[in-house]
């Protein structure tokens, strides 16, 4: 899985039924091993909201076939965000925590 | 999901059946979080359109498995137009719009 | 899907007998938006021929799960041509037609 | 599979039901035809631990739907740790060892 | 699928039981329009091999779900050795025999 922030919200109105139901957040990956930035030249990407997150947030990505298990199999999207990151943790040092 | 802008289109007499009935677009990847420009160095590529798209709009594009999800199971593809884009927020900043 | 050139071919004995009767062709990514050259940097992979086509011929090439939906599915590959591209067109320009 | 340094580990308390009983770790890429260092602009990722590894192990990550094979068909992972490296070997030379 | 150079082998005790029965070898892509080296920047990765190959031999391997198909489905594997190359041809040129 990827880290990433959330940083925006995609509104479509013609759409794919199977994505009906989902907000459509954009995600900006962060280096969490450093300082949680976004790597120069990283891109932002779109996925489905499957916890309940916002603005700002630091999320857990999966992407690919695993963003439809188990709870999202209908719908056609190849990333989703699975969990809000508490804290990380890279060796003795607490590099993250939620506010 | 990934968000680009049609550019193109193409034409293929002989290919494999499942492709019969779809329109192949030509996508650019676009930023969204800056400009909707397309980064340096980003490649084309082509996905079916099923939503029924067109030159020079902003799209959602989902790639490898759900491509197939849940329209095309028979269709050979790794890249398909799933939304027409209405509007991208960043922060508080609207940053694309439908004309 | 990628538009690529076939610039080659790959022959082999001892393989999987997945493969047994298909072509394996070297294909060269190609930009179609700018020129149907090779981007630098850009690297060539072998793709089975499922449209019967040969050196030079701008195809159409699915990756990953999709080359084996419709006629591969016990064969393991994860690269496919599945069209030859008659024309590209990019704008109004014809940026691409078969000889 | 990718090899890669284990060098931290995620906490996540809202998250999709199918992570519960899995210990999400981050994991570095590492080169080991050369020092077994993280080349310069890799990035790091997070990976469900399958075998019970711990802070610094070198290991064996398995990417996309492989990552729920055999044991996680429900977890919305596209990464696995699967196995813990001993030994590798390039060419005639031991380039790494479990301490 | 992409060439690449047998140029190592790993070695685990604790594993995923589905690895059980595969040599796993380090795998280093070469680009074989030029000149079968390693492209600069290049990362070696792991797979498991399904023909019988050795140290130094170019072969084919195919990447993700394909490399389950058709005799290892329980193997939680991103990566398996297919076919042993004999010749690449470029063009009207043999750029590579296997000696």
């Amino acid at each position: 899985m990827e880290i990433g922030r959330v940083v925006g919200t995609v509104v479509s109105t013609i759409k794919s039924s199977g994505l009906n139901s989902y907000k459509l957040l954009v995600v900006a990956p962060v280096e969490v091993a450093t300082d949680a930035a976004t790597p120069e030249g990283a891109t932002t990407y779109v996925a489905i909201d499957l916890v309940g997150t916002g603005e700002d947030e630091i999320v857990l990505v999966t992407r690919g076939s695993a963003a439809r298990i188990p709870d999202a199999s209908n719908v056609p999207t190849d990333a989703a965000i699975i969990a809000v990151v508490d804290t990380v943790q890279i060796g003795s040092k607490n590099v993250y925590s939620k506010a």
